[in-house]
């Protein structure tokens, strides 16, 4: 028979079993914790209509999305999961209640140049919440409670949530008459962390020939830092000089607000002004989460207030909020950067069995009894040398195995060995499942160094 | 703007929220089944480079498949999930230990054309065992205690598993040096229950040309029922005429000899000779399950034992055995058949809360401390009429709302208000965790009428 050489796509994350064990428990966390928040878990075709895909159209998205035809249909894979939402939202609007909260943890697939970290096909975990024409400013406020919750339940405490409001950064610059080159200001203030205020002051009085005295009230207003009463007290400043200015510093207030009661510690929030999420699509409260000890990887977790989710679709207004964490991508940068946990049992099966007897019917029901009692049980019955059996057993990584010989059923007992320990204890089918279950280790995804 | 009339493709399935959690319940059996048996979970690229998954080649597979170009690339989307398998173990294999068991719950995608209950885009739900060159019986043997601990956990009882092993096959058609048209028998025998043992003779003789004494034989042969044993006990009539017959006859007697040890009662399970799994593949045992009630679904779950998973990429030999689940399919039917438990509850949410005083900070309090307890919480933030708000809990069908005004806040206590019956209680906020905890249907998945 011809060969083929095996070979994954480049571009194209396929984890090892142990590997793959730690991705899925992120995504348990994720899926729990939006699930706490009351949101439904929804699950959208990845081929769409490439019409509809592509209805906001133009720029890298036509570039970058897979488009092909099969038969006369012109069809194309999602490249986000915001699309297919907003589609989803207004084919199915009057089945929906609203506000209308869903997840999607879903692949999404873009054809990128190929490089070290990026990923053609990665994982999503959106979530969103949507208003039938309104929106109360409480679901704005809620969104850092749940990425509090998602962080921590991954382990991590060195982390910040930072926010802003665009109608205050939009207002500020309508006081400044910038509003027409508020777009090119806020992507060189976007800068500032990377280039310095002096270079960010360089590009916008001469690239951008905004007047020095605006161009100092720029950096003035980007350098207003501190806790976040001292922030909001500063913000106070400008009010009374622009109406969508103080609704913005309204609303940032009321997401502010309530910061304790949802249990958010201030240390793992900041308002930041220099935030602005490019996109014209956001319209209040902006949302980005860094890793305090690793800036590097840049933001983990985005998003927004949006007023019209899906005007290409509906003339229904469909203002939402939300974010997204490009998941694949992070676990490659926890990954790389050594911060998955390696005691996390990484082996498909809590126990191993190992039949000692001609007789299998009492392993088996071994088996089947500590199944029933939630233990992940594999029941080994290759015909290997004892020696073979217990490598293959470490190669596994199981914590347990058990053994089971004549003595032991002659005993109603079978033997439980620790992997890491070596110790053995005979004990019965129920004190093996308390053992095990006992033995489990229960630490973080994450760990922080 | 122009306006794109929003559609979802035909032949994808898109549930509704409510609909979308009974499917996320099945999932959540299979993955937690499977796992007790020790499977890793595994998530392959729904892309894969074209001349990988055609390995193979020719047929259906070649018209249905989704392929197209990326650059120079020439791509496919998986038609199956036991092609990336098989890529995955020969890739991998220097990292794997054997035997290697995963589970993949993951989309595929077929072009067919389409019609109703078809599906182009459906999830299948694996498993596969694979063996380094050998392949104990023993893992054969446990499969249906998995197929049994699935669709019991679905809430079925009126389920059977239907097993039958290719060696007898094989070995009964040498006897009858019918092993060259063996192929052409074994599909005329599997039409027995549709067009009658009439109708099947008719053909062998006919259309095939064997003689009538042996099509007599044939006949004889696949008539043979009853209870495991009796099956046994007549195939013990043939042995001794066929080596491969022989050993076939072994197997099954291991299969079904540790039935009981596995859990699995002999009303679930049947040794029945008509199956064949039509593809040259399989080589051992081999599986069908049929739901009693509806025999007109066919089989819901499917696999056998085979000798050569991977040749096309690599010259080891790796047998395996494997089930496979059509989850789409298999939810689209049970939906249609009204099978589906309506009493499941079909909400995000476990409990509404509708806060009812200007300060907002006790009933997001109130939230995150029900969160930490379990309990999935929507926070209502919308200023809307409280009878609209009600209606919102309505058409959500959460099972719960909390009230909480200046009354409850003065006490330090909620009221719950159970949305079926209209009781309403006045409680704290532990006690609150547990009587919602305590109102948690937990009723099955499937409901048999």
């Amino acid at each position: 028979m011809e060969r083929i050489k095996p070979r994954t796509l480049s571009g194209f994350m396929e984890l090892l079993p142990g590997k793959q064990m730690q991705f899925e428990r992120m995504v348990d966390i994720l899926r729990t914790t939006y699930g706490l928040y009351g949101f439904a878990p929804l699950d959208t075709p990845a081929i769409e209509d490439a019409q509809i895909l592509l209805a906001k159209g133009g720029g890298e998205t036509e570039k970058q999305i897979y488009r092909f035809q099969k038969g006369d249909s012109d069809l194309a894979l999602r490249f986000d999961l915001t699309v297919p939402l907003a589609k989803y939202v207004a084919l199915h609007y009057n089945d929906l209640a609203f506000p209308f909260r869903r997840f999607q943890i879903s692949k999404v697939y873009r054809g990128e140049r190929a490089q070290r970290g990026r990923f053609r096909e990665f994982y999503q975990a959106d979530i969103d919440v949507i208003g039938d024409g309104k929106l109360d400013i409480l679901n704005e406020a809620e969104i850092p409670a749940i990425i509090y919750r998602v962080f921590t339940g991954f382990g991590l405490s060195r982390f910040q949530i930072r926010v802003n409001n665009r109608k205050i950064l939009n207002g500020f610059y309508a006081m400044q008459a910038l509003q027409e080159q508020s777009g090119d200001v806020m992507r060189t203030v976007d800068k500032l962390e990377k280039i310095g205020p002096e270079n960010v002051r360089k590009i916008l009085t001469v690239d951008l020939s905004i007047p020095e005295e605006k161009a100092d009230a720029v950096l003035k207003f980007i350098s207003i830092q501190g806790t976040n009463a001292e922030v909001l007290t500063a913000l106070e400043g400008y009010r009374g000089n622009n109406e969508l200015f103080d609704k913005g510093l309204d609303e940032l207030q009321a997401v502010t607000k309530n910061l304790s009661a949802f249990g958010v510690p201030e240390d793992n929030f900041a308002v930041d002004l220099t935030i602005a999420r490019g996109l014209d699509y956001y319209t209040g409260t902006v949302y980005e989460t860094t890793l305090l000890d690793h800036p590097e990887i840049g933001s983990v977790c985005s998003g927004g207030r949006y007023d019209d989710l899906a005007g290409y679709y509906t003339d229904r207004p469909l203002p939402g909020v939300g974010i997204s964490i490009g998941l694949t991508r992070l676990f490659y940068v926890l990954d790389e950067q050594g911060l998955l946990n390696p005691a996390l049992p990484s082996a498909p099966a809590d126990v191993l069995i190992l039949p000692m007897t001609e007789d299998l019917a009492p392993a088996i029901s071994l088996a089947e009894s500590l199944r029933s009692n939630g233990i992940r049980v594999q029941l080994y019955g290759e015909q290997k040398k004892f020696k073979q059996k217990m490598s293959y057993a470490d190669k596994l990584g199981v914590p347990f195995v058990i053994l089971l010989g004549e003595d032991e059923l002659m005993q109603g007992k079978c033997t439980v060995k620790n992997m890491v320990s070596g110790q053995q204890v005979l004990l019965t089918a129920e004190e093996a499942a308390d053992h095990i279950f006992a033995g489990k280790y229960a630490g973080p995804v994450i760990l922080e160094k």
